[in-house]
C-alpha cells in the first residue's frame, strides 16, 4: 500500500502560515519567510526541494487550495498555481461544498472531496497505486491526519524564523508518537524526519 | 565578555512543560515525556545532557524554582533540587518578591533578583566571568531573553511527542532572526543549534 507523507515547512514558533492569509497573501502576514530556504538557498536544499512534489496523488484543504470559503462562488478559480500546478497528478481538495473535477494542464486534476478526510485518503491511494500520497495541508489538514493515525512519515521543515501568529501546526493534534529519523541543517532551515508510530 | 545560552527542550509542538503543573507535578500533565531523552538514552544523548549544566551562572523564572506564587510564604523552600542542587554556581532567581540568598550544598546559591531581566544577566555575567551564562528557564523567562536580544546561542532540544497544552516557548517572541548551526538526530530527540543575529 502507499506510504502516507506530509511535508511541511514550519517557522520555530510552529506556524505554517502567518496571521491575515488573504488573496493576495496567501501564506499571511511574513508568511512568505518560511519558505526563503527553498528560493534563496534552492541548490543547498535540493534534496528537500524535490521531495515536496513528484508524488503519485496529493491531499489539501480548501483553504490550501485558495482563498475563497463558503460557496465557490468565483467559478474561474482554479488554485494557486497557474494554468499548469506543479503536481502533475491527482489533487484531493477536502471541502463541505461540492464542486466538478478542474483538468489542468500537465496532469494535475483538482477533484473535491465532502465526504471527509478518509474518504479523500482512500481516492488518493486508489489513485497514487503504488507511489507516495502527499498530505501536502494547511495545518488543520496536516493536523486531521495525524491525530488519526494516517500518516507514515513526517517530513518537517523548520525556518529559522518565528511569526507570531497565524496557523500553528500540531494545534489540533493531542496524541502523537514520532520516531526521529534524521535532521539535516542548511543555511536556512533544518530538515527533520519522523517515523509516526501507530 | 560571557557567551549567554539556553538549552531547552521543547516538544514537537513547542510546550516547555505541560498543563496544570504543581508541587507534585512541576513538569505540568506528561510533562516527564520531554526528558526522555536524557533518562532513558543517557548516554547516547551525553554531549547534550553534558552541556545543559557546567556554566558560570544561571538565570531562571521563580517558576522554575518552585510552584510558590505570590509571597514566599514557605521559608523552607529552597528548589526542587535537593540540599546540592546540580548547578554548582550562582543562580539568579528572577521574582517580583525580594528574599535573602540562599547557599546550597556543592556551591550553589540562589540570588532572588526583583529589578528585571537586565539586572539579573548583568549580575550573571558579573559572576560567571569569562565562562558561559545560561538562561534555564522556564518558557516566558526564556522569550524575555529572547526577545530582548540577549540570547548569543540556543541549543533546542526537540521531544518526538506532543503535549498540546501548557507553556509554549517563543509564545512570547514577536522577532527572532536565528541562524541554524547544526542539528543531531537520536532515538528520543532532535538536538538544534541556533546562533541569534541580533
Amino acid at each position: 500500500m502507499s506510504t502516507v507523507i506530509s511535508t511541511p515547512t514550519i517557522s520555530v514558533d510552529g506556524y505554517m502560515a502567518g496571521p491575515r492569509q488573504s488573496r493576495e497573501h496567501g501564506l499571511g502576514d511574513g508568511g512568505e519567510r518560511l519558505h526563503r530556504w527553498m528560493f534563496e538557498a534552492a541548490e543547498e536544499n535540493r534534496a528537500e526541494r524535490e521531495a515536496i512534489l513528484g508524488h503519485g496523488a496529493y491531499i489539501m484543504g480548501r483553504n490550501m487550495f485558495g482563498p475563497i470559503r463558503g460557496e465557490w462562488d468565483d467559478p474561474d478559480w482554479r488554485g494557486w498555481w497557474g494554468d499548469e500546478p506543479p503536481y502533475h497528478a491527482p489533487v484531493f481538495v477536502l471541502t463541505h461544498y461540492p464542486r466538478e473535477p478542474i483538468e489542468m494542464a500537465g496532469g494535475t486534476t483538482f477533484h473535491f472531496v465532502t465526504d471527509g478526510i478518509e474518504s479523500a485518503l482512500e481516492q488518493a491511494r486508489a489513485a497514487a497505486g503504488e507511489r507516495t500520497v502527499a498530505v501536502m495541508g494547511g495545518a488543520s489538514t496536516i493536523d486531521q491526519y495525524l491525530q488519526a493515525g494516517l500518516i507514515d512519515e513526517l517530513r518537517l521543515t523548520i525556518a529559522p524564523t518565528v511569526l507570531g501568529d497565524g496557523a500553528r501546526l500540531f494545534a489540533g493534534v493531542t496524541t502523537l508518537d514520532l520516531e526521529p529519523v534524521s535532521s539535516r541543517t542548511t543555511s536556512l532551515a533544518t530538515h527533520l524526519t519522523y517515523r509516526v508510530r501507530s
